[in-house]
């Protein structure tokens, strides 16, 4: 099964075209650009690179928030547009959960936190099963960074995404020493993490098609101001 | 500092931009064409993605080894040609340190494992400190994959690479239940870890030049052999 997907849900783009769960291209941009400007060019030199026509493309995989509004709605634009033109399935996955997946198996929780501005964090936890799959342990959720004490008392955690980074020292402040902050390395999304999460989905039966394909902002008023302005 | 960095020594290929921790570009391309297609398009578009000139470059880093012959010949040759005409520093990194970077901070020992071919591996044992920074235990070598037993008595291990999917098998027959096989999307060298740890060797003053730069072959036979034929 050949998946193409992407990510532009956070301040980064991502690309990736895997076949089964062998990675056959992955691409992670950040240059400040805006991700209208660098998605299609991203994509186009996916496939170039690779040889694939996206006519041989089985399914379509691309993160659905939560995360910037501008981004989301970029992204699943294009991912309209892809879908209704090539026919074929898509998988929407969380933003939190692809980025949590670039924690290697650990028995410790992993907690991911994206910035969401107004001094709010986007979080959600997961957990490695024995089984060697990582597992969703609550929804995503938007809160204060103040809150999450609650939530870590009982075991460590390791906190992963741009939010880890901005409320790092509040994080190892008040959770010492059962709260690590992911490697830098480790904080952005890749697509190739779009696409493994969007293989899961299909194998559950869990894909949407350009109809039931919206993006998941969890403030929605975010969404209402910015349509507005 | 504005490093690029680059890996070819494996079966794919990679190309990074980073400034100081921070990811600008970072992309893997496992396409079955041959490096010397690859290398320098991808160089290219990494440039031209992120707006950046190869004489912004302050710092050159690639991998020198251990690996495959052809691809450490061209990683090298192009890198050779990149500093001499920049006038840079290059750093010249493990290739299995790069690929044990792809494993998040852990308390198990890291053990990267490259096919050799002719059913050896290239290894290499590492492990995170205590400040968070993962350190070399002992130095690349190559040996019959049987003969790991010796090492991981002890403790447990991860091991990561194309080695130790190929000889998962062995490895978790021989050593349960205290060796585990890294999941597929951690078995890729990404050449941001090559610059990350590209940046390490400057700031402890381990850089090289034109003259000095040789690829680590492990294998001297290989060298010989192929350079022959």
């Amino acid at each position: 099964m050949l998946i193409l997907a992407f990510d532009t849900s956070g301040k980064t783009a991502s690309v990736a075209l895997i076949r089964d769960d062998l990675i056959l291209y992955d691409v992670l941009i950040n240059s400040g650009l805006n991700h209208s400007e660098v998605l299609l060019p991203a994509i186009h030199q996916a496939l170039a690179q690779t040889g694939i026509k996206i006519t041989d493309i089985d399914l379509f995989a691309c993160t659905i928030g939560p995360g910037s509004f501008t981004g989301l709605r970029i992204g699943a634009s294009t991912m309209k547009g892809l879908i209704l033109a090539a026919q074929k399935p898509v998988a929407g996955v969380s933003s939190l959960e692809a980025l949590a997946l670039n924690i290697s198996p650990t028995p410790k929780k992993i907690c991911a936190l994206m910035d969401a501005g107004r001094g709010q964090v986007y979080i959600a936890y997961f957990k490695y099963e024995k089984n060697g799959l990582m597992e969703r342990v609550d929804e995503d959720r938007v809160l204060n960074p103040s809150q999450i004490k609650i939530e870590v008392e009982e075991e460590e955690v390791i906190f992963v995404g741009d939010g880890a980074v901005k409320f790092a020292d509040l994080l190892c402040r008040t959770h010492p020493p059962k709260a690590a902050i992911a490697p830098t390395a480790k904080q952005y999304i890749r697509a190739s993490s779009v696409a493994l999460l969007g293989r899961r989905k299909y194998q559950r039966n869990e894909l949407v098609d350009a109809s039931t394909f919206i993006p998941v902002y969890l403030r929605s008023h975010d969404a209402h101001v910015k349509k507005a302005s």
